[in-house]
């Protein structure tokens, strides 16, 4: 081969070994993002067994991982999620929210019942590794509620690229 | 055209493609983020109208994208978002704030009147889809105030790339 | 020099420049992600001193710059960093809690001490500009108290890419 042909060989190489690298990089730019309440009207609750939350009304749901008729988020791509709840509840009953990650508990954020005429507000956080399938989503035990209207219970979950 | 010349031909298309590619992946990486206290000395509020917060410290701010004059996050760039806020308030008036995406009320967090002694806390945080210029910003109701003092009250966003 | 050697040359420049764009892509994916839960069983606190909260139950540290036997996260890379944190609390004592980048106060999230049968949440979050070598914790301050148990109180934090 003559050396410019050598050279072309080699340069068609490094170009194949460059789409390789970009290819991994678009491919890690797979977007999930959510975001939905529970507005079903007043007090959620308080039920004789534990409930997952529906959060009904949906206002994001980039890449439809998010399943608002059972409430349940479930990894399409292994990766890093960042999920976040937030509830407001009133104090006639005892308020508490759990995030799980398949059957086990992640994290949570629980309120006394402290009287009719207050109000309590709760919340919190999470970074977790998941892999493809793995499900995520917020239950409340038996005799606790949450207040299920006025955009104030959320639940919100993306993937970090 | 020689053998060598169409070869060279196919790879100048292919390293065009690629740099397409590129920049694509380089654009998308707009960094845009932000996070600002409201810290106007005790409580704000209450007052006879709605107001927007002005969160006047601002913490960061990369892409200049909060106007903290205003309280007004203006989307620089299409693409899907996270906001959030908190705050702190006492219990001698009531207490509510709610993110907007411009004239729609997105969530919120309140707390009703709980006595001169006690204090609530509350917050909220949501994935957004935004076109280029839609506006975030969280607005307090008349008759409402929340502590704008001592690092307690803030409100972040930032692009997810 | 032939044309076909110049083009060659040319391509050659390119595909230098094309891979030193896709290196600087590439090396901004640094994945840095963490949360943990301080899980010491019932109530922590009051103590006699400030404390830094070293959450002990690591729930996820990619990259493994939060070090769970110091509470301290520390910046691997210069760049945009969220961090959030989350508690719950007893009202037989005050709580608060405090993040700080190096010596400096940030956000903040208290209660005031509300009786032996209520209970308190609270929590924030920020958008930081960390130079590498920089310090993120939580702390609380003296006669202060969160709890520290049942998976409530977190922190949490990540690298925007």
């Amino acid at each position: 081969m003559s050396d410019l042909g050598q050279s072309l060989y080699a340069m068609a190489e490094q170009l194949i070994a460059l789409e390789n690298r970009l290819k991994t990089l678009e491919e890690g730019k797979t977007k999930v993002a959510f975001s939905a309440l529970i507005e079903t009207g007043g007090a959620y609750g308080p039920f004789k067994t534990d409930v997952t939350l529906a959060f009904n009304k949906v206002l994001t749901n980039i890449g439809g991982a998010y399943d608002s008729s059972t409430g349940v988020f479930t990894a399409p791509v292994t990766g890093v999620y960042h999920f976040s709840f937030f509830y407001h509840a009133g104090g006639k009953h005892k308020a508490r929210l759990t995030l799980f990650k398949n059957d086990k508990k992640i994290v949570k954020s629980s309120n006394h019942q402290t009287g009719s005429n207050t109000a309590d507000n709760g919340g919190n956080a999470v970074v977790l590794q998941l892999q493809q399938g793995d499900k995520v989503y917020v239950s409340m035990p038996e005799n606790h509620h949450v207040w299920a209207t006025s955009i104030s219970t959320s639940f919100s979950g993306f993937l970090l690229s």
